[in-house]
């Protein structure tokens, strides 16, 4: 029987519960599959900051580097924002993804015909969106020097190299490739010398991409255009500051945060999240939606090729929510049945 | 009689036929309201280009310096996207933002009633929408240095001085001290240096509204409220690249690009213009919208303390809608009849 290692990184509020919802949904396909997972869990965030007074302890990444994949759940809080730079949650995310090389982030933004009232779109505009955004996650202003700060002055660097474009371009177009074959490039290239150079090199790499088609657009026109019209795009293709932005406005597209998972990948393991926050608000009421997470996991099991146990997931997310079970997030939207974060992962892993 | 002397600014595309209607106008009130204005125009853009081999040649900044006001249409076209950084239009736009002083850009996201169905997003939650943006206009990374590129590597520099930070600020506390009493500062804080001392002055000068509630947002999840509820928001804060990609996402709210005016100011002249681009795609077909340009015009005489004439636009831009006149752009709202750029700019003219 096969066996995947799994790091698991519940993080911070209400990571840990939506987390174990995904791992009840793994464990049940994997009965199905016959595969099997074995779960090692890790200290991240703030809960890491708690025990070891770091928010990415060294045993966290060896654990990680030591595993097929990674499953993770959310960071942060009221409780560590005032701490120094170095020891907010925050910065173990960036750590963690910076050690990992997880260069590549990936966020498909899926609309769940069941729920397309839940945009504050209209329907019509929304409805058959398929969308993906590929932004770098390990370059970029988040990590460039000079940074500085003191009283009167503070900057930052926005920086790019030849090859880190080129590494992320092509992760854009094979997954273009894969997918409807348009690549829509975003910077900001009539003010910025870092765009400029994005431009170049990702007009170079698309040459070996000859069926996929390669357009760029500025930056603020983007923002504009995931709301005008979201249908137009494929693969949003862009750097990371850029990408943070952007892609959390193309999840509103879908209407609710609690619906869309990430994967970032570029380094030996992938790691896989929902893309919202820790929620410290709700944590522990047991009423977040688990939906983003345990379409983390699915993904991860793409990753691993367990192509059959993914759809499974997927499959059984759609039957659940046509079935009208909403958590109270999504109460609004065509619910038969409001359930708990833990009684939403039951019905999944129960259907999958 | 009083004169005021109006810089004018056509600039390249669909620019001198926009500014051509906003004049109309303008000379239609100013005679009903007495007062005159002396029109100069100066060359901005690709068409300054094209004459003196600069996109903002001297003369036209000294013209500006030497009025009470200018009125800005659009710059840009395919034709100069191709020369070197420094002759493209856009920075003939930059040096002339910098020249003149212009540290604050304002852009009010205005809903018409009559044109509610005209957005991508549905009208319950854009109805009532009265937000602002304020955004820092001749500083940041669109001005940084060192800024660099070859062709392995290009980097730019995000920067802030606490004075450049307190200045807009204010700005945006007075703004929220007319309207109604809370500023959303937008930053990177957990990321940016550069953000954390945004936040600290930010919080700085808040003490000197103690009427204005402040709240503090991160970048990503203010693109996300904006689309998910864009009534929580009355002044938006923001630098000058995520006041470019804001702002813009924010003229999506009210459906078109067509409709919204922007105000310059805090040098020795106020600079006006609408927000959308030169659509060389339809520059001289007749069919562009001039209304932003006119809304413009409108801010202008606000900023020139002629409050009565500013209305006078104001309500007559409002009748014709109801009327049911709509430019091209605009067909498929409630229109009674199509009508040309001109034909729009004559009858807010005539209505006013
Ligand atoms: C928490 C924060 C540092 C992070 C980022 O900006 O990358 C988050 O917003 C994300 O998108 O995963
Ligand atoms: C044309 C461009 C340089 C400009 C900017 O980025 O400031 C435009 O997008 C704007 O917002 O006025």
């Amino acid at each position: 029987m096969k066996t995947y290692k799994i790091a698991v990184l519940k993080g911070d509020g209400i990571g840990p519960e939506i987390v174990d919802e995904a791992i009840k949904v793994l464990d049940a396909v994997a009965e199905k599959e016959g595969i099997n997972f074995e779960f090692n869990e890790y200290l991240i965030g703030g809960s890491a900051v708690d025990v070891f007074d770091n928010p990415c302890p060294d045993e966290t990444i060896k654990g990680c580097l030591n595993s097929d994949a990674i499953l993770f759940g959310s960071i942060g809080g009221p409780k560590w924002d005032k701490l120094p730079k170095e020891k907010r949650p925050e910065s173990g995310l960036l750590k963690l993804r910076k050690s990992l090389g997880l260069f590549a982030n990936i966020r498909p933004a899926i609309i769940f015909d069941e729920l397309v009232n839940a945009s504050t779109l209209k329907p019509e505009v929304i409805k058959g969106v398929d969308l993906t955004v590929v932004r770098e996650l390990t370059g970029g202003i988040y990590f460039g020097e000079p940074r500085y700060k003191d009283d009167n002055k503070a900057y930052n660097t926005m920086i790019y190299t030849r090859e880190e474009i080129e590494k992320i371009a092509h992760v854009a177009f094979k997954e273009a490739s894969k997918r409807n074959k348009k690549v829509t490039s975003v910077d900001k290239a009539n003010v910025l010398e870092v765009s400029e150079l994005w431009r170049e090199v990702v007009e170079e790499v698309a040459k070996n991409y000859p069926d996929v088609e390669l357009e760029h657009m500025y930056v603020d026109n983007a923002a504009m255009q995931l709301i005008r019209d979201p249908k137009q795009f494929d693969v949003i293709l862009t750097g990371n500051i850029f990408g943070d932005i952007l892609s959390d406005e193309a999840s509103m597209i879908v209407g609710s945060i609690g619906l869309l998972p990430s994967a970032s990948i570029g380094g030996k393991v992938g790691l896989f999240e929902p893309i919202h926050g820790s929620a410290p608000d709700i944590a522990g009421q047991g009423i977040a939606n688990p939906i983003a997470t345990i379409l983390s996991a699915s993904m991860m099991l793409d990753y691993l090729d367990e192509k059959k146990a993914a759809d499974r997931i997927k499959k059984s997310i759609k039957k659940v929510l046509a079935d009208g079970y909403r958590t109270k997030d999504l109460s609004s939207f065509d619910a038969k049945e409001i359930v708990t974060t833990s009684e939403m992962g039951s019905l999944i892993a129960e259907n999958a």
